[in-house]
Protein backbone atom coordinates (compact mmCIF):
# COMPACT_ATOMS: atom_id res chain seq x y z
CA UNK A 1 0.00 0.00 0.00
CA UNK A 2 1.20 3.41 -0.70
CA UNK A 3 2.00 5.63 1.70
CA UNK A 4 -0.75 8.50 1.39
CA UNK A 5 -3.17 5.77 0.77
CA UNK A 6 -1.88 4.16 4.21
CA UNK A 7 -1.56 7.90 5.68
CA UNK A 8 -5.32 8.06 4.31
CA UNK A 9 -6.76 5.00 5.83
CA UNK A 10 -4.98 5.64 9.09
CA UNK A 11 -6.65 9.08 9.36
CA UNK A 12 -10.13 7.54 8.68
CA UNK A 13 -9.91 4.78 11.08
CA UNK A 14 -8.79 7.23 13.69
CA UNK A 15 -11.77 9.90 12.87
CA UNK A 16 -15.25 9.52 14.24
CA UNK A 17 -18.18 8.89 11.16
CA UNK A 18 -19.68 12.02 11.23
CA UNK A 19 -16.36 13.59 9.95
CA UNK A 20 -15.21 10.90 7.86
CA UNK A 21 -18.03 11.86 5.60
CA UNK A 22 -16.54 14.91 5.14
CA UNK A 23 -14.24 15.64 2.31
CA UNK A 24 -11.90 13.29 4.13
CA UNK A 25 -13.75 10.70 2.49
CA UNK A 26 -12.44 8.64 -0.94
CA UNK A 27 -15.30 8.54 -3.36
CA UNK A 28 -17.04 5.07 -2.67
CA UNK A 29 -16.30 2.18 -5.43
CA UNK A 30 -18.58 -1.15 -5.14
CA UNK A 31 -16.73 -4.26 -4.63
CA UNK A 32 -16.91 -5.04 -8.04
CA UNK A 33 -15.33 -1.54 -8.89
CA UNK A 34 -12.27 -1.79 -6.96
CA UNK A 35 -11.45 -5.60 -8.27
CA UNK A 36 -11.95 -4.37 -11.93
CA UNK A 37 -9.42 -1.45 -11.41
CA UNK A 38 -6.72 -4.15 -9.42
CA UNK A 39 -4.13 -4.64 -11.50
CA UNK A 40 -2.58 -8.17 -12.25
CA UNK A 41 0.15 -7.63 -9.43
CA UNK A 42 -2.24 -7.59 -6.79
CA UNK A 43 -2.97 -11.01 -7.32
CA UNK A 44 -0.82 -14.75 -6.67
CA UNK A 45 -1.44 -18.06 -7.78
CA UNK A 46 -1.40 -20.83 -5.57
CA UNK A 47 1.28 -23.15 -5.82
CA UNK A 48 -0.39 -26.22 -7.13
CA UNK A 49 1.22 -28.30 -4.12
CA UNK A 50 -0.96 -26.44 -1.63
CA UNK A 51 -4.42 -26.52 -4.01
CA UNK A 52 -6.78 -29.91 -2.78
CA UNK A 53 -9.16 -30.40 -5.36
CA UNK A 54 -12.04 -32.44 -4.18
CA UNK A 55 -14.20 -33.96 -7.12
CA UNK A 56 -17.88 -34.08 -5.67
CA UNK A 57 -21.21 -35.46 -7.88
CA UNK A 58 -22.27 -31.66 -8.12
CA UNK A 59 -18.84 -30.66 -9.28
CA UNK A 60 -15.07 -29.08 -7.59
CA UNK A 61 -14.11 -28.28 -4.29
CA UNK A 62 -10.62 -26.24 -4.31
CA UNK A 63 -9.40 -25.59 -1.11
CA UNK A 64 -6.19 -23.90 -0.20
CA UNK A 65 -3.54 -25.37 2.43
CA UNK A 66 -1.68 -23.40 4.39
CA UNK A 67 1.50 -25.23 5.21
CA UNK A 68 2.77 -21.93 7.18
CA UNK A 69 0.45 -23.08 9.97
CA UNK A 70 0.14 -26.47 10.28
CA UNK A 71 3.10 -28.13 7.98
CA UNK A 72 3.18 -31.13 9.35
CA UNK A 73 -0.57 -31.82 8.48
CA UNK A 74 -0.07 -30.85 5.71
CA UNK A 75 2.70 -33.00 4.83
CA UNK A 76 0.33 -35.91 5.99
CA UNK A 77 -2.43 -34.31 3.93
CA UNK A 78 -0.21 -34.50 0.76
CA UNK A 79 0.51 -37.76 1.58
CA UNK A 80 -2.83 -39.01 1.84
CA UNK A 81 -3.28 -37.31 -1.16
CA UNK A 82 -0.90 -38.42 -3.36
CA UNK A 83 -1.71 -42.43 -2.03
CA UNK A 84 -5.41 -41.82 -3.18
CA UNK A 85 -6.58 -41.97 0.38
CA UNK A 86 -10.04 -39.95 -0.16
CA UNK A 87 -11.08 -42.20 -3.23
CA UNK A 88 -14.38 -43.23 -3.00
CA UNK A 89 -14.66 -41.73 0.78
CA UNK A 90 -17.79 -39.86 2.21
CA UNK A 91 -19.12 -36.32 3.34
CA UNK A 92 -20.66 -38.43 6.09
CA UNK A 93 -21.49 -35.08 8.63
CA UNK A 94 -23.37 -31.94 7.58
CA UNK A 95 -24.52 -30.00 10.83
CA UNK A 96 -26.24 -26.76 9.81
CA UNK A 97 -24.58 -23.27 10.95
CA UNK A 98 -21.66 -25.83 11.54
CA UNK A 99 -19.72 -28.40 9.60
CA UNK A 100 -19.48 -30.64 6.78
CA UNK A 101 -16.79 -32.94 7.64
CA UNK A 102 -15.56 -35.44 5.25
CA UNK A 103 -13.05 -38.55 5.19
CA UNK A 104 -13.71 -42.34 5.90
CA UNK A 105 -16.89 -42.78 8.10
CA UNK A 106 -15.38 -45.74 9.67
CA UNK A 107 -12.30 -44.56 10.65
CA UNK A 108 -13.28 -44.48 14.57
CA UNK A 109 -13.92 -48.23 14.45
CA UNK A 110 -9.92 -49.66 14.00
CA UNK A 111 -11.42 -53.09 12.75
CA UNK A 112 -13.20 -51.15 9.35
CA UNK A 113 -11.37 -48.28 8.91
CA UNK A 114 -9.34 -47.63 6.03
CA UNK A 115 -5.89 -48.07 6.38
CA UNK A 116 -3.83 -44.74 5.86
CA UNK A 117 -1.05 -46.08 3.76
CA UNK A 118 2.45 -44.60 4.25
CA UNK A 119 0.69 -41.29 6.13
CA UNK A 120 1.55 -40.85 9.56
CA UNK A 121 -0.71 -42.21 12.29
CA UNK A 122 -0.11 -39.46 14.89
CA UNK A 123 0.91 -36.08 14.92
CA UNK A 124 1.60 -33.05 17.42
CA UNK A 125 -1.36 -30.34 17.41
CA UNK A 126 -0.80 -27.38 15.17
CA UNK A 127 -3.08 -25.60 16.88
CA UNK A 128 -0.96 -21.96 16.97
CA UNK A 129 2.60 -21.09 15.44
CA UNK A 130 5.13 -18.22 15.92
CA UNK A 131 3.63 -14.69 15.14
CA UNK A 132 7.41 -13.34 14.30
CA UNK A 133 8.15 -13.46 10.58
CA UNK A 134 4.69 -13.69 9.53
CA UNK A 135 3.62 -10.67 6.73
CA UNK A 136 0.61 -9.76 9.00
CA UNK A 137 -1.79 -7.37 7.54
CA UNK A 138 -4.54 -6.24 10.27
CA UNK A 139 -7.85 -5.33 10.38
CA UNK A 140 -8.04 -1.25 11.59
CA UNK A 141 -10.68 -2.70 14.42
CA UNK A 142 -10.64 -4.28 17.19
CA UNK A 143 -11.47 -8.34 17.41
CA UNK A 144 -13.55 -9.50 19.86
CA UNK A 145 -11.57 -12.81 20.23
CA UNK A 146 -8.11 -12.43 20.05
CA UNK A 147 -5.58 -9.26 20.42
CA UNK A 148 -5.19 -9.05 16.85
CA UNK A 149 -6.93 -10.15 13.34
CA UNK A 150 -6.03 -9.96 10.09
CA UNK A 151 -4.61 -11.79 7.03
CA UNK A 152 -1.67 -13.69 6.01
CA UNK A 153 -1.05 -14.31 2.52
CA UNK A 154 -5.22 -14.63 2.14
CA UNK A 155 -5.87 -16.25 5.10
CA UNK A 156 -7.44 -14.82 7.82
CA UNK A 157 -5.36 -15.17 11.47
CA UNK A 158 -5.36 -13.78 14.69
CA UNK A 159 -2.43 -12.84 16.26
CA UNK A 160 -1.52 -12.55 19.75
CA UNK A 161 1.98 -10.09 20.16
CA UNK A 162 2.49 -10.16 23.49
CA UNK A 163 2.87 -14.15 23.54
CA UNK A 164 4.34 -14.43 19.80
CA UNK A 165 1.54 -16.50 18.83
CA UNK A 166 -0.85 -16.73 15.40
CA UNK A 167 -3.52 -19.07 14.72
CA UNK A 168 -5.74 -19.56 11.76
CA UNK A 169 -9.31 -18.35 12.40
CA UNK A 170 -12.43 -20.79 12.18
CA UNK A 171 -14.27 -18.64 9.50
CA UNK A 172 -16.83 -19.25 6.69
CA UNK A 173 -14.81 -21.77 4.67
CA UNK A 174 -12.23 -22.34 6.73
CA UNK A 175 -11.01 -26.17 6.60
CA UNK A 176 -9.45 -28.00 9.72
CA UNK A 177 -8.42 -31.47 10.99
CA UNK A 178 -11.47 -33.23 13.08
CA UNK A 179 -9.47 -35.22 16.22
CA UNK A 180 -11.01 -37.14 18.90
CA UNK A 181 -10.97 -35.00 22.30
CA UNK A 182 -6.73 -35.32 22.94
CA UNK A 183 -5.39 -32.19 21.32
CA UNK A 184 -3.06 -34.56 18.89
CA UNK A 185 -5.56 -36.84 17.93
CA UNK A 186 -6.01 -35.14 14.14
CA UNK A 187 -3.95 -36.70 11.40
CA UNK A 188 -5.62 -34.48 8.47
CA UNK A 189 -7.70 -37.62 6.99
CA UNK A 190 -11.01 -36.78 8.09
CA UNK A 191 -11.08 -32.64 7.52
CA UNK A 192 -13.80 -30.09 7.99
CA UNK A 193 -15.30 -27.26 6.58
CA UNK A 194 -17.42 -24.28 8.16
CA UNK A 195 -20.72 -23.64 6.53
CA UNK A 196 -22.06 -21.03 9.07
CA UNK A 197 -21.35 -18.67 11.51
CA UNK A 198 -17.88 -18.23 12.37
CA UNK A 199 -17.00 -20.85 15.39
CA UNK A 200 -14.23 -19.06 16.80
CA UNK A 201 -14.34 -20.36 20.17
CA UNK A 202 -12.89 -23.35 17.79
CA UNK A 203 -9.46 -21.12 16.94
CA UNK A 204 -6.42 -22.53 18.62
CA UNK A 205 -8.54 -25.56 19.64
CA UNK A 206 -8.09 -27.33 16.31
CA UNK A 207 -5.27 -27.50 13.47
CA UNK A 208 -6.74 -25.74 11.03
CA UNK A 209 -5.24 -26.24 7.37
CA UNK A 210 -6.85 -23.96 4.93
CA UNK A 211 -9.41 -22.47 3.03
CA UNK A 212 -12.12 -23.22 0.66
CA UNK A 213 -11.05 -20.91 -2.70
CA UNK A 214 -13.79 -22.58 -4.91
CA UNK A 215 -17.07 -25.02 -4.92
CA UNK A 216 -17.98 -23.64 -1.05
CA UNK A 217 -21.78 -23.28 -2.10
CA UNK A 218 -21.23 -27.28 -3.11
CA UNK A 219 -21.09 -27.95 0.53
CA UNK A 220 -23.06 -25.11 2.39
CA UNK A 221 -26.08 -26.39 0.39
CA UNK A 222 -25.69 -30.10 1.39
CA UNK A 223 -28.72 -31.81 2.94
CA UNK A 224 -28.20 -31.32 6.96
CA UNK A 225 -27.75 -34.99 8.34
CA UNK A 226 -30.15 -35.45 10.96
CA UNK A 227 -28.51 -37.64 13.38
CA UNK A 228 -26.46 -36.53 16.74
CA UNK A 229 -24.09 -33.60 15.87
CA UNK A 230 -25.19 -33.75 12.27
CA UNK A 231 -24.19 -36.93 11.23
CA UNK A 232 -26.65 -39.02 8.26
CA UNK A 233 -29.29 -41.56 10.17
CA UNK A 234 -28.09 -43.74 7.05
CA UNK A 235 -24.83 -44.36 4.55
CA UNK A 236 -27.20 -44.36 1.47
CA UNK A 237 -27.27 -40.41 2.29
CA UNK A 238 -23.83 -39.70 2.62
CA UNK A 239 -22.11 -37.74 -0.24
CA UNK A 240 -19.71 -40.00 -2.38
CA UNK A 241 -16.24 -38.08 -3.10
CA UNK A 242 -14.76 -39.35 -6.27
CA UNK A 243 -11.59 -38.08 -5.85
CA UNK A 244 -9.20 -35.92 -3.71
CA UNK A 245 -5.61 -34.86 -5.52
CA UNK A 246 -3.58 -31.98 -5.61
CA UNK A 247 -3.75 -29.94 -8.24
CA UNK A 248 0.82 -30.41 -8.51
CA UNK A 249 -0.29 -34.43 -9.09
CA UNK A 250 -3.25 -33.39 -11.54
CA UNK A 251 -2.36 -33.15 -16.22
CA UNK A 252 -1.50 -29.09 -16.29
CA UNK A 253 -4.73 -28.82 -18.64
CA UNK A 254 -7.04 -30.37 -15.69
CA UNK A 255 -5.91 -28.15 -13.20
CA UNK A 256 -7.83 -25.19 -11.17
CA UNK A 257 -6.80 -21.75 -12.68
CA UNK A 258 -6.81 -19.50 -9.55
CA UNK A 259 -5.84 -16.58 -8.51
CA UNK A 260 -6.33 -15.36 -4.72
CA UNK A 261 -6.50 -11.01 -4.48
CA UNK A 262 -2.64 -10.25 -2.52
CA UNK A 263 -4.03 -9.59 0.83
CA UNK A 264 -1.15 -6.90 1.40
CA UNK A 265 -2.14 -5.52 -1.70
CA UNK A 266 -3.50 -1.96 -2.05
CA UNK A 267 -6.42 -3.18 -3.89
CA UNK A 268 -7.06 -5.34 -0.66
CA UNK A 269 -6.80 -2.43 1.90
CA UNK A 270 -9.00 -0.41 -0.26
CA UNK A 271 -11.73 -2.99 -0.28
CA UNK A 272 -11.51 -3.34 3.28
CA UNK A 273 -12.38 0.32 3.82
CA UNK A 274 -15.31 -0.27 1.57
CA UNK A 275 -16.75 -2.79 3.64
CA UNK A 276 -15.87 -0.72 6.50
CA UNK A 277 -17.27 2.28 5.84
CA UNK A 278 -20.04 1.20 3.34
CA UNK A 279 -21.23 4.44 2.08
CA UNK A 280 -23.26 3.23 -0.82
CA UNK A 281 -26.68 4.30 -0.62
CA UNK A 282 -28.30 1.14 0.81
CA UNK A 283 -26.77 1.84 4.05
CA UNK A 284 -28.28 4.21 6.69
CA UNK A 285 -26.34 3.97 9.33
CA UNK A 286 -22.83 3.07 7.85
CA UNK A 287 -21.25 0.59 10.26
CA UNK A 288 -17.41 1.81 10.43
CA UNK A 289 -16.12 -1.59 11.71
CA UNK A 290 -15.61 -5.21 9.74
CA UNK A 291 -14.56 -8.52 11.05
CA UNK A 292 -12.29 -10.60 9.74
CA UNK A 293 -14.49 -13.54 8.79
CA UNK A 294 -17.01 -10.68 6.91
CA UNK A 295 -14.07 -10.28 4.58
CA UNK A 296 -14.01 -13.19 1.59
CA UNK A 297 -10.74 -12.86 0.16
CA UNK A 298 -11.72 -12.25 -3.57
CA UNK A 299 -10.74 -15.52 -5.88
CA UNK A 300 -10.68 -15.19 -9.72
CA UNK B 1 -32.21 -15.76 38.10
CA UNK B 2 -31.55 -16.12 41.84
CA UNK B 3 -29.09 -13.93 43.55
CA UNK B 4 -26.55 -16.14 44.52
CA UNK B 5 -26.25 -17.61 41.36
CA UNK B 6 -26.29 -13.92 39.75
CA UNK B 7 -23.81 -13.46 42.19
CA UNK B 8 -21.64 -16.39 40.89
CA UNK B 9 -22.14 -15.74 37.49
CA UNK B 10 -20.68 -12.01 37.94
CA UNK B 11 -17.47 -13.33 39.55
CA UNK B 12 -16.77 -15.62 37.09
CA UNK B 13 -17.63 -12.87 34.65
CA UNK B 14 -15.02 -10.63 36.38
CA UNK B 15 -12.43 -13.22 36.90
CA UNK B 16 -9.34 -14.58 34.65
CA UNK B 17 -9.68 -17.77 33.55
CA UNK B 18 -6.55 -19.14 35.06
CA UNK B 19 -8.57 -18.27 38.94
CA UNK B 20 -12.04 -19.34 37.48
CA UNK B 21 -11.22 -22.91 36.88
CA UNK B 22 -10.21 -22.85 40.80
CA UNK B 23 -13.09 -23.82 43.12
CA UNK B 24 -15.74 -21.35 41.98
CA UNK B 25 -16.00 -22.85 38.50
CA UNK B 26 -19.29 -24.87 39.28
CA UNK B 27 -19.41 -28.11 37.42
CA UNK B 28 -19.48 -28.70 34.00
CA UNK B 29 -22.62 -29.51 32.29
CA UNK B 30 -23.54 -29.91 28.81
CA UNK B 31 -25.99 -28.14 26.86
CA UNK B 32 -28.11 -30.61 26.54
CA UNK B 33 -27.72 -31.72 30.33
CA UNK B 34 -28.64 -28.07 31.24
CA UNK B 35 -32.22 -27.36 29.20
CA UNK B 36 -32.90 -31.38 30.79
CA UNK B 37 -33.27 -30.05 34.13
CA UNK B 38 -34.89 -26.95 33.24
CA UNK B 39 -38.43 -26.61 34.92
CA UNK B 40 -41.06 -26.27 32.64
CA UNK B 41 -41.22 -22.41 34.39
CA UNK B 42 -38.47 -21.52 32.20
CA UNK B 43 -40.07 -21.99 28.74
CA UNK B 44 -42.38 -20.37 27.40
CA UNK B 45 -44.93 -20.68 24.50
CA UNK B 46 -45.20 -18.14 21.97
CA UNK B 47 -48.40 -16.52 20.69
CA UNK B 48 -49.54 -18.04 18.05
CA UNK B 49 -50.40 -14.69 16.32
CA UNK B 50 -46.84 -14.03 16.61
CA UNK B 51 -45.88 -17.30 14.79
CA UNK B 52 -45.57 -17.43 11.03
CA UNK B 53 -46.14 -20.47 9.65
CA UNK B 54 -44.49 -21.20 6.14
CA UNK B 55 -45.05 -24.31 4.21
CA UNK B 56 -42.48 -25.41 1.41
CA UNK B 57 -42.60 -28.84 -0.24
CA UNK B 58 -40.31 -29.99 2.03
CA UNK B 59 -41.68 -29.46 5.29
CA UNK B 60 -42.78 -26.35 7.81
CA UNK B 61 -40.76 -23.50 8.74
CA UNK B 62 -42.21 -21.80 11.77
CA UNK B 63 -40.87 -17.84 12.41
CA UNK B 64 -41.81 -16.04 15.52
CA UNK B 65 -42.30 -12.09 14.86
CA UNK B 66 -40.94 -9.63 17.28
CA UNK B 67 -44.07 -6.97 17.43
CA UNK B 68 -42.45 -5.16 20.26
CA UNK B 69 -39.53 -4.08 17.61
CA UNK B 70 -41.20 -3.38 14.56
CA UNK B 71 -45.26 -3.33 15.46
CA UNK B 72 -46.07 -1.56 12.04
CA UNK B 73 -44.45 -4.22 9.88
CA UNK B 74 -45.62 -6.89 11.86
CA UNK B 75 -49.21 -6.05 11.44
CA UNK B 76 -48.59 -5.60 7.69
CA UNK B 77 -47.38 -9.05 7.80
CA UNK B 78 -50.25 -10.66 10.05
CA UNK B 79 -52.65 -9.17 7.27
CA UNK B 80 -50.79 -10.68 4.39
CA UNK B 81 -51.09 -13.89 6.20
CA UNK B 82 -54.83 -13.30 6.87
CA UNK B 83 -55.59 -12.54 2.87
CA UNK B 84 -52.81 -15.61 2.36
CA UNK B 85 -50.69 -12.84 -0.10
CA UNK B 86 -47.99 -15.56 0.02
CA UNK B 87 -49.93 -18.56 -1.47
CA UNK B 88 -47.44 -20.07 -4.09
CA UNK B 89 -45.01 -17.17 -3.81
CA UNK B 90 -41.76 -17.99 -4.38
CA UNK B 91 -38.08 -18.34 -2.70
CA UNK B 92 -36.28 -16.49 -5.51
CA UNK B 93 -32.94 -15.58 -3.77
CA UNK B 94 -30.90 -18.13 -2.06
CA UNK B 95 -27.05 -16.21 -1.84
CA UNK B 96 -24.10 -18.22 -0.15
CA UNK B 97 -23.13 -17.74 2.85
CA UNK B 98 -25.83 -14.65 2.85
CA UNK B 99 -29.97 -14.74 2.65
CA UNK B 100 -32.73 -16.60 1.82
CA UNK B 101 -35.77 -14.19 0.31
CA UNK B 102 -38.88 -15.08 -0.45
CA UNK B 103 -42.42 -13.14 -1.56
CA UNK B 104 -43.47 -12.35 -4.99
CA UNK B 105 -40.41 -12.51 -7.58
CA UNK B 106 -41.89 -9.88 -9.88
CA UNK B 107 -42.99 -7.68 -6.83
CA UNK B 108 -40.45 -4.73 -8.02
CA UNK B 109 -42.45 -4.44 -11.48
CA UNK B 110 -45.92 -2.35 -10.97
CA UNK B 111 -47.50 -3.72 -13.78
CA UNK B 112 -46.95 -7.66 -12.83
CA UNK B 113 -46.70 -7.38 -9.05
CA UNK B 114 -49.03 -9.23 -6.88
CA UNK B 115 -51.34 -7.23 -4.71
CA UNK B 116 -51.27 -6.17 -1.45
CA UNK B 117 -54.80 -6.62 -0.87
CA UNK B 118 -55.55 -4.44 2.41
CA UNK B 119 -52.18 -4.34 3.44
CA UNK B 120 -50.50 -1.03 3.86
CA UNK B 121 -48.22 0.26 0.65
CA UNK B 122 -46.06 2.28 2.91
CA UNK B 123 -44.67 2.20 6.06
CA UNK B 124 -42.04 3.65 8.13
CA UNK B 125 -38.64 2.37 8.67
CA UNK B 126 -38.81 0.23 12.22
CA UNK B 127 -35.27 -0.13 12.48
CA UNK B 128 -34.56 1.00 16.19
CA UNK B 129 -36.68 1.27 19.25
CA UNK B 130 -36.08 3.12 22.50
CA UNK B 131 -34.05 0.80 25.00
CA UNK B 132 -36.65 2.13 27.54
CA UNK B 133 -38.90 -0.54 29.00
CA UNK B 134 -37.50 -3.98 27.38
CA UNK B 135 -36.56 -6.71 29.61
CA UNK B 136 -33.39 -7.10 28.36
CA UNK B 137 -30.34 -10.18 29.80
CA UNK B 138 -27.18 -8.37 28.72
CA UNK B 139 -24.37 -11.21 27.73
CA UNK B 140 -21.65 -10.78 29.92
CA UNK B 141 -18.76 -10.35 27.66
CA UNK B 142 -18.21 -6.50 25.52
CA UNK B 143 -19.86 -6.66 21.69
CA UNK B 144 -17.74 -5.60 18.82
CA UNK B 145 -20.95 -3.81 17.14
CA UNK B 146 -22.64 -2.16 19.91
CA UNK B 147 -22.46 -0.74 23.33
CA UNK B 148 -24.34 -3.71 24.74
CA UNK B 149 -25.77 -7.15 23.15
CA UNK B 150 -27.82 -9.58 25.21
CA UNK B 151 -31.47 -10.64 24.85
CA UNK B 152 -34.99 -9.64 24.50
CA UNK B 153 -38.06 -12.31 25.12
CA UNK B 154 -35.49 -14.85 22.71
CA UNK B 155 -34.26 -12.43 20.42
CA UNK B 156 -30.68 -11.12 20.02
CA UNK B 157 -31.10 -7.36 20.50
CA UNK B 158 -27.99 -5.10 20.53
CA UNK B 159 -28.77 -2.05 23.08
CA UNK B 160 -27.09 2.03 23.03
CA UNK B 161 -28.23 2.84 26.54
CA UNK B 162 -26.64 6.22 26.21
CA UNK B 163 -28.73 6.98 22.88
CA UNK B 164 -31.57 5.40 24.41
CA UNK B 165 -32.02 3.26 21.20
CA UNK B 166 -32.24 -1.30 20.78
CA UNK B 167 -32.36 -2.73 18.04
CA UNK B 168 -32.87 -6.84 16.76
CA UNK B 169 -29.55 -8.20 15.83
CA UNK B 170 -28.49 -9.86 12.28
CA UNK B 171 -27.51 -13.61 13.13
CA UNK B 172 -28.24 -16.75 11.63
CA UNK B 173 -31.86 -17.22 11.59
CA UNK B 174 -32.67 -13.38 12.08
CA UNK B 175 -35.56 -12.91 9.99
CA UNK B 176 -36.25 -8.87 8.37
CA UNK B 177 -38.40 -6.62 5.59
CA UNK B 178 -36.68 -6.26 2.51
CA UNK B 179 -36.14 -2.84 1.06
CA UNK B 180 -35.36 -1.04 -1.70
CA UNK B 181 -32.44 2.32 -0.95
CA UNK B 182 -35.38 4.21 -0.11
CA UNK B 183 -35.18 3.43 4.02
CA UNK B 184 -39.28 3.27 4.05
CA UNK B 185 -39.05 0.97 0.96
CA UNK B 186 -40.29 -2.25 3.11
CA UNK B 187 -43.63 -3.62 3.58
CA UNK B 188 -43.08 -7.06 4.51
CA UNK B 189 -43.92 -8.57 1.97
CA UNK B 190 -40.52 -9.93 0.71
CA UNK B 191 -38.91 -11.40 3.54
CA UNK B 192 -35.53 -12.82 4.11
CA UNK B 193 -33.49 -15.10 6.49
CA UNK B 194 -29.89 -15.09 7.19
CA UNK B 195 -28.12 -18.46 6.37
CA UNK B 196 -24.54 -17.82 6.82
CA UNK B 197 -22.05 -15.65 8.93
CA UNK B 198 -24.21 -13.08 10.99
CA UNK B 199 -24.04 -9.67 8.58
CA UNK B 200 -23.96 -7.42 11.62
CA UNK B 201 -23.65 -4.67 9.63
CA UNK B 202 -26.75 -4.87 9.05
CA UNK B 203 -28.05 -4.28 12.32
CA UNK B 204 -30.70 -1.10 12.23
CA UNK B 205 -30.17 -0.86 8.65
CA UNK B 206 -32.95 -2.79 8.05
CA UNK B 207 -36.11 -3.63 9.54
CA UNK B 208 -36.03 -6.71 11.78
CA UNK B 209 -38.99 -8.99 12.20
CA UNK B 210 -38.00 -11.66 13.94
CA UNK B 211 -36.12 -15.18 14.00
CA UNK B 212 -36.58 -18.42 12.45
CA UNK B 213 -38.09 -21.24 15.24
CA UNK B 214 -38.12 -24.28 13.21
CA UNK B 215 -36.86 -25.46 9.94
CA UNK B 216 -34.27 -23.66 9.57
CA UNK B 217 -32.34 -26.33 7.75
CA UNK B 218 -34.62 -25.99 5.23
CA UNK B 219 -33.71 -23.06 4.09
CA UNK B 220 -30.27 -22.84 4.51
CA UNK B 221 -29.62 -26.17 2.63
CA UNK B 222 -31.62 -24.93 -0.25
CA UNK B 223 -29.61 -24.76 -3.99
CA UNK B 224 -27.45 -21.25 -4.16
CA UNK B 225 -28.68 -18.89 -7.03
CA UNK B 226 -26.37 -18.37 -9.43
CA UNK B 227 -27.47 -14.97 -10.79
CA UNK B 228 -26.49 -11.61 -9.18
CA UNK B 229 -26.90 -11.67 -5.52
CA UNK B 230 -28.32 -15.60 -5.50
CA UNK B 231 -31.15 -14.58 -7.36
CA UNK B 232 -31.85 -17.60 -9.40
CA UNK B 233 -30.90 -17.86 -13.31
CA UNK B 234 -34.44 -19.03 -14.02
CA UNK B 235 -38.30 -19.02 -12.73
CA UNK B 236 -38.30 -23.13 -12.65
CA UNK B 237 -35.24 -23.06 -10.13
CA UNK B 238 -37.94 -21.21 -7.40
CA UNK B 239 -39.11 -22.97 -4.68
CA UNK B 240 -42.72 -22.33 -4.19
CA UNK B 241 -44.61 -21.38 -0.87
CA UNK B 242 -47.92 -22.55 -0.59
CA UNK B 243 -48.58 -20.89 1.96
CA UNK B 244 -47.71 -18.67 4.66
CA UNK B 245 -50.25 -18.58 7.91
CA UNK B 246 -50.48 -17.08 11.42
CA UNK B 247 -50.73 -20.22 13.84
CA UNK B 248 -53.45 -18.11 15.26
CA UNK B 249 -55.72 -18.42 11.86
CA UNK B 250 -54.51 -22.13 11.75
CA UNK B 251 -56.73 -24.92 13.49
CA UNK B 252 -55.88 -25.98 16.93
CA UNK B 253 -54.01 -29.06 15.70
CA UNK B 254 -52.66 -27.93 13.21
CA UNK B 255 -50.37 -25.65 14.98
CA UNK B 256 -46.48 -26.02 15.56
CA UNK B 257 -46.41 -26.77 19.14
CA UNK B 258 -43.02 -25.20 20.24
CA UNK B 259 -41.72 -23.58 23.68
CA UNK B 260 -38.54 -20.68 23.62
CA UNK B 261 -36.54 -20.68 26.62
CA UNK B 262 -36.96 -17.61 28.52
CA UNK B 263 -33.85 -15.71 28.20
CA UNK B 264 -34.03 -14.25 31.65
CA UNK B 265 -34.32 -17.52 33.32
CA UNK B 266 -31.65 -19.15 35.25
CA UNK B 267 -31.92 -21.73 33.03
CA UNK B 268 -30.64 -19.28 29.91
CA UNK B 269 -28.19 -18.06 32.43
CA UNK B 270 -26.35 -21.10 32.79
CA UNK B 271 -26.55 -21.84 29.31
CA UNK B 272 -25.09 -19.13 28.42
CA UNK B 273 -21.92 -19.55 30.85
CA UNK B 274 -21.63 -23.49 29.80
CA UNK B 275 -21.07 -21.68 26.38
CA UNK B 276 -18.45 -19.21 27.63
CA UNK B 277 -16.18 -21.39 29.64
CA UNK B 278 -16.42 -24.81 27.32
CA UNK B 279 -14.69 -26.83 30.32
CA UNK B 280 -15.49 -29.97 28.89
CA UNK B 281 -13.35 -32.59 27.43
CA UNK B 282 -12.68 -31.41 23.58
CA UNK B 283 -11.42 -27.69 24.74
CA UNK B 284 -7.88 -27.26 25.29
CA UNK B 285 -8.14 -23.33 25.47
CA UNK B 286 -11.27 -22.45 26.54
CA UNK B 287 -12.85 -19.20 25.20
CA UNK B 288 -13.95 -17.83 28.41
CA UNK B 289 -16.18 -15.38 26.12
CA UNK B 290 -19.56 -15.70 23.68
CA UNK B 291 -20.72 -13.44 21.24
CA UNK B 292 -24.41 -13.02 21.10
CA UNK B 293 -24.91 -14.74 17.32
CA UNK B 294 -22.97 -17.77 19.28
CA UNK B 295 -25.96 -18.23 21.69
CA UNK B 296 -28.78 -20.10 19.85
CA UNK B 297 -31.71 -19.46 22.26
CA UNK B 298 -33.50 -23.26 22.59
CA UNK B 299 -36.50 -24.31 21.27
CA UNK B 300 -38.26 -27.28 22.13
Amino acid sequence: MDTMKAGLLAILAATPFAMAQDAAAPAYRSQAEILAASPDAHWRTPDPANLLVMELPAGRVVIELAPAFAPQHIANIRTLAHEHFWDDTRIYRVQDNFVVQFGDPAASDEARAKPLGTARRHLPAEFTRAASGLPFTPLPDADAWAPQAGFVDGFPVARDPAADKAWLVHCYGTVGAGRENADDSSRGDELYAIIGHAPRRLDANLSVVGRVLQGMALLSAMPRGTGPRGGYATPAEHTPIHAIRLASEMPAQARPQLQVLRTESATFGELVESLRWRTDAFYKRPTSRVEVCDVAVPVR
